[in-house]
């Protein structure tokens, strides 16, 4: 399925009118920066300029592509597929108005003729792909930056949507797939791609319904078993259920079962669109954490609402070890708690945060550690961030920098040094939760 | 209590080094453009130049003000109120090392000259007020935007990240305290205060702990009764209840009475300190809401996700009457849904949304609105925005826009319009969901 991902050529096919669906396309995958051969196709010819790039539209595709990307009337795609089928390796197909409209027909013709001549099709009705490393942009959505996240979304709207969400919380995306009808290939078969993908390091699954229950499991236990997997299942409740059904013609199922197959099967399933990219980031930096958390924080409160939510989920606040607590009372200041949550009070300082990071990371006792900085005026947010980028510490460390402006220059130093900043201690929390649900295995322990 | 937070004349006690607090917060009240009366004060004398002012540091407090904002050390605080307690109203005490770090006695005394001189404390070991209506920013913490809200906070450093949280947000302020210790005036006086406050829409308080419980209902089912209160209450679970006790000495309390009280007494209670923002930005456009919710949408999966969160948190999916059902399939193109969630399909434009908010408004099934908008490339977000703000509906209306930048603009112009955006569908959901938590008694019907 590289081809899809990391094509060498790709063709349009539909109107390159300004602000039609397949100029749009064109357009993103000239301005993505895309190196590979691109061919416009439209049986009336002429010329389109996207970007300050003039190119010549085929009025029929005389070449082999990897890829075709359509995006015409739904009727006229059985018939291009049949004609296209010998040169093309896959059809991306955006045109909406089959199942999901009740053409079943249609769908079942698109897919045979596809099937008779070798092709594989992503879609049809969905919003297109990205292969964010290879710079192709095949997808009327927002252009994305590179990174290790790989999105799969069964709604288009949702996989826009979150694009744009994730641009805006610095996420990287290796990939992105809107699949639609899943006609041909489904959220399992791209599972089991990027489980294998040397650019991803995490895959995000929105999903209402799955066609195949058995290929999904398979898809899912292979694609956990090399790399963490986030799902967010929408249709849960019986509204949703049925508004989904009626969205995507899928049958949402019953929750219950797929709650159950994502936790036996080493999925992370997430609550709300939200926790998506928050679990993004954190499988971005740690493959996983244990359940027995240290708090380090300057202040009071976020730290209380930090232990409030870690219990409400579950987590444990770790008894810190008899010899911890005399390393910390040998230089903290009295004031200061040194039970956990450990607060280092207002005035904390490079010096008192690396050191206590330390002595925490050396406790038995702890498995990840959460900062929290609210830092007082006189004491830049640098200053702290480069006392968690220097102190020496293994374990998983989630940090909660909180102030606004304050702390835009630590948080930023800290996104260099691969710490990415949660907004709140709540989702910092949240973060070391879903760290300490991922189970890893060797290869070998997962197959026995 | 007004005095302290539209004061006319205000003195500032402590060290105008750069970077100390006292030469802080009195930058932070020249640069707010307080207009009153601004006196620094330290035995030393001698000039201070912030804000390019030059001032004259006085000796002593010669004349009567307003408020008195003290940050000298703790032991030197209770001879000051003594000496100065003849010539102000209220003192602010920024100064921590009273009873939270064990010098309960130095509290009393603090507390006992005080009530002696007539003089009101706020503190100590708070990080002081805002009277954001007056200009009036006696605090170290970042300066925020005319508004509604009043938020009180146990907590400094809670409050300091709120308040630049809040500027994110783009929430507006009408006040601003940190209470600290709470050795005199206290949440419920607070409360009580806001609740007659002309400029205050909403009240939010983040609670640890209250001392007095006759008073803090007394004061919070007067409050409630006026507008709407927003808490969020740390210190729940048992560990953070026990670190709310090291931090404040402030006993939490059984957290299960917190919640019965809030309940009893027509508070909205948030979880995490997002929500606080959220429930304050739902309270400053409408009263209150019922728990028959409709969902328009021109997106099937967020359509969906809503639908669960509404279902989830106890909402009902408003069932639309024949005649409403009659009225949408008139209009609406035969792909869309006109069951709620009512999916308007991508294309849906400026007609399709005004038209389908006017109808579903009408219905009596119909409590509130949800609107979800993922502009499709072609249809810019202001049209849907113009769409929402023209249409004919008196009925609370919560908006999410969702795609970056491509709904930038519509969410400006809704926000000029008083719809405030949602980030999430979820989070939207959340925003109905405490509106129909408030129950809106006309007087007679609270005090019967």
């Amino acid at each position: 399925m590289e081809f899809f991902f990391y094509p060498s050529s790709v063709a349009v096919f539909g109107s390159f009118k300004k602000g039609a669906i397949a100029y749009e396309i064109l357009g993103n995958i000239i301005e993505g920066g895309f190196e590979g051969d691109v061919t416009p196709v439209n049986p009336k010819g002429g010329e389109v300029e996207v970007a300050n790039v003039r190119l010549k539209i085929e009025k029929k595709l005389e070449k082999n592509v990897d890829v075709a990307i359509i995006a015409i009337p739904a009727k006229f795609v059985p018939p291009l597929i049949d004609e296209i089928g010998d040169k093309v390796k896959g059809a991306v197909v955006i045109s909406a108005g089959f199942s999901e409209v009740g053409n079943v027909d249609l769908e079942k013709e698109l897919i045979e003729k596809a099937r008779n001549k070798g092709v594989k099709v992503i879609g049809p009705n969905c919003a297109g792909i990205f292969g964010v490393h290879a710079n192709f942009f095949g997808s009327f959505e927002v252009r994305v930056n590179k990174g290790g996240l790989a999105l799969i979304s069964q709604s288009g709207a949702f996989g826009g949507a979150a694009l744009a969400m994730g641009n805006e919380e610095g996420i990287g995306f290796s990939a992105f797939v809107s699949y639609g009808n899943a006609a041909d290939l489904t959220e399992s078969d791209f599972l089991k791609y990027f489980a294998d993908d040397k650019n991803t390091k995490v895959i995000a699954l929105y999903i209402e319904g799955v066609k195949d229950g058995r290929k999904f499991i398979e898809a899912l236990k292979y694609a956990t078993s090399k790399k963490p997997v986030i799902v967010l299942k929408a249709g849960k409740s019986k509204s949703g259920s049925k508004a989904a059904q009626s969205h995507t013609g899928s049958m949402a199922g019953s929750y219950e079962i797929y709650r159950a197959t994502f936790c036996q099967f080493n999925a992370i399933e997430v609550e709300e669109m939200e926790e998506l990219f928050d679990a993004a980031k954190t499988f971005e930096m740690y493959e996983s954490g244990g359940k027995r958390i240290a708090i380090i924080t300057n202040s009071g409160g976020p730290g209380v609402l930090a232990t409030d939510k870690a219990e409400k989920l579950g987590l444990e606040i770790a008894k810190l070890s008899e010899k911890t607590i005399n390393e910390l009372m040998e230089f903290l200041p009295p004031q200061c708690s040194v039970k956990n949550p450990v607060d280092l009070i207002a005035d904390a300082d490079y010096e008192r945060y690396k050191k206590t990071i330390e002595i925490l990371c050396r406790d038995e006792n702890v498995d990840s550690l959460l900062i929290i900085c609210v830092p007082p005026i006189f004491i830049p947010s640098e200053e702290i961030a480069r006392a968690i980028i220097d102190a020496k510490c293994s374990k998983p460390i989630v940090v909660n920098f909180m102030a606004g402006d304050l702390v835009k220059n630590g948080i930023r130093l800290l996104d260099v040094h691969g710490f990415k900043n949660f907004l709140t201690p709540e989702r910092a929390v949240r973060a070391l939760k879903w760290l300490s649900l991922r189970k890893v295995f060797s290869n070998q322990d997962q197959f026995q």
